[in-house]
């Protein structure tokens, strides 16, 4: 009845014996060989015959036989792994872009034959000492910073515990420095805000966070310099403060569109802000053009113009930039690689997308 | 300027003997006894004297020695790791389940001392060659498969391939069996039904998925026996078959709200399929209570009365019989851990709630 093919019961202890797959000894059998000469074919092929090779790789492809991971770890100190915090389950845009990174790093990682080593940790204080913990153990390589905020303590610590990482997202810690992998929020509220003034807007407000945050102070800078480059004043009436929330969003826009000249266009720090502005537009019946930002499912579903993230790009050059520190190479010590993000436009920009897709001669 | 703290650059060949932790020998030498003693010490302290033992365990508290997770892996056979396939990111209640899955299996992995290896792949037909090379290289240990259908066929492939494997999902493959963990789908449209029952609804419809998926089936059975069991009549009419989609969902129940004698409940096979039934409800101000299924971030902010899947106990019941089967336990191979869904009553069944939480004496 037992049909998983596993050993004869032994508890407690783990059957370790029985071999699930061909050994180096067998292939060694297979080929006529010693085993050393199998090891030498797979670590040092140049000191062995061609004759020998050949019969001891055909061996291996007979059999199947694949070498045992922990031993080449053990050999080359190296793990292949990349340890990096998994974030307790969160509803909303945060949560979303977390889950979308995770699987973007999983799969870089996979391209460059290197696995991700998950680490389930509720506080972000805990997390330096478990990275340390698990290249101290030799479970991985480098870690893989997330989360990244502008006085950023973990990077120092990091440093100190000498542990090789990469932070995505910029930082300006005590040490300062160390690789990094942005995605330049800035770049996309500028090209947000140009999309809004090419089309004819001159009201453009800013629904931001409350100042302070890395990621929001850069987002409602792209905008300023939009604003700046095209010679448009920014309206400070129309430039708004809010939790990221969608409720408070919309009561505060309403609020400003009940206003004499109110904006025309809103350029929005996050797709929470932008949906209680599209709500507020919507009761209100006014014509506003709205931008959000991370390009979120419900961004879609709503019709919602907004500013992707290229999160695999920006996973496969964090995986890159890591294995270069991983293997030494003093060049990624201080590599830096900022990532333009994409303005998708969709409905609640729909008069510039029309104005925008006739021919501009 | 390099102020990540690596060893001085040495490309190509990654740097392999910059000591980052204490290791066998400073422990020995710490204590003053051998490398043999400190090793007997960690895997086998019934040997050592008690007084030996003592020195050598305060030598790896002041020293901040951690084993080598390769060397440890080496000896046991055992990578304490189990694989499971990511899916590439999806939109939607499919992608928000198999991300929430994903977190909860990783946490109670970790709560058992144990990795979870994610591998990214496209297709379901590479997975078991995954699974089974990963478990021949030592990396995992056993695999955990998802998305499980009636029939199968990886269960059957990993037992001929003697990779030890728990699935989550039932499944009635060629060879029928292995353990599984499942949650019951009938036993949460059982108790959707009832509380719309209990509410004194007695035209209960279902919206359900075409006739033929394992998954759809089987909370279609919930809702027929809840119907039997109270004696009210299941009418066909209002038993629809839709793909897993809003918009279809809100076409088809507008026609039936507008035929006479409409339904005054749906229970309804997902939080998609709720969602266009609760569209349709609205712009007809029909009057009509509703339960969705999966209990998405959108039930809560729409107030849909919705079932739970209790993932993370779904997840902590998998990896403790995969760990039960990786250690050869027998009881372990044919056990089957079914667990009931939770009913999160919101705004969409409000009279029922209002009506429930009454005392019954």
């Amino acid at each position: 009845m037992t049909l998983v093919a596993m050993p004869e019961p032994s508890p407690p202890e783990p059957n370790i014996d029985a071999p699930r797959a061909p050994t180096l000894d067998s292939v060694a059998r297979h080929a006529g060989v010693s085993r050393q000469t199998v090891s030498n074919v797979l670590n040092n092929p140049s000191v062995v015959r061609a004759e020998t090779l050949q019969r001891v790789r055909a061996a291996i492809d007979v059999l199947g036989y694949r070498p045992f991971a922990a031993a080449r770890n053990l050999r080359t100190r190296r793990s292949r792994t990349i340890a990096m915090r998994l974030h307790p389950v969160r509803d909303g845009v945060k949560g979303i872009v977390h889950d979308r990174f995770v699987h973007a790093v999983v799969e870089a990682a996979r391209e460059r034959d290197h696995r991700v080593l998950l680490i389930p940790l509720a506080r972000r204080a805990d997390e330096t000492a478990a990275f340390a913990d698990a290249v101290a153990r030799g479970e991985a390589d480098a870690a893989l910073l997330t989360a990244v905020e502008r006085d950023d303590p973990r990077q120092a610590e990091l440093v100190r515990q000498r542990v090789p990482f990469v932070s995505f997202g910029r930082h300006r810690g005590a040490t300062g420095r160390g690789p990094w992998v942005d995605i330049d929020g800035a770049a996309g509220t500028y090209q947000a805000t140009q999309h809004l003034l090419r089309c004819g807007h001159t009201r453009i407000g800013f629904l931001g966070w409350p100042r302070g945050s890395r990621v929001g102070d850069d987002r409602r800078a792209g905008w300023a310099s939009a604003l700046a480059d095209a010679g448009v004043p920014a309206d400070p009436r129309h430039e708004l403060e809010i939790v990221d929330n969608t409720d408070h969003a919309r009561t505060a826009i309403e609020a400003v569109l009940r206003r004499d000249a109110p904006p025309t266009a809103l350029v929005c720090a996050s797709d929470t802000l932008a949906l209680g502005a599209l709500q507020a537009a919507g009761l209100l019946a006014a014509e506003i053009a709205i931008v959000g930002f991370d390009d979120t499912p419900t961004a879609a579903i709503v019709g919602l113009t907004s500013v992707a993230q290229p999160l695999p790009e920006a996973a496969r050059e964090s995986v890159r930039l890591l294995i270069a520190v991983i293997e030494g190479h003093a060049s990624a010590h201080d590599e830096r690689v900022l990532i333009a993000p994409l303005l998708v436009p969709r409905a609640s920009t729909l008069a510039c997308v029309d104005k925008q897709a006739r021919p501009r001669n």
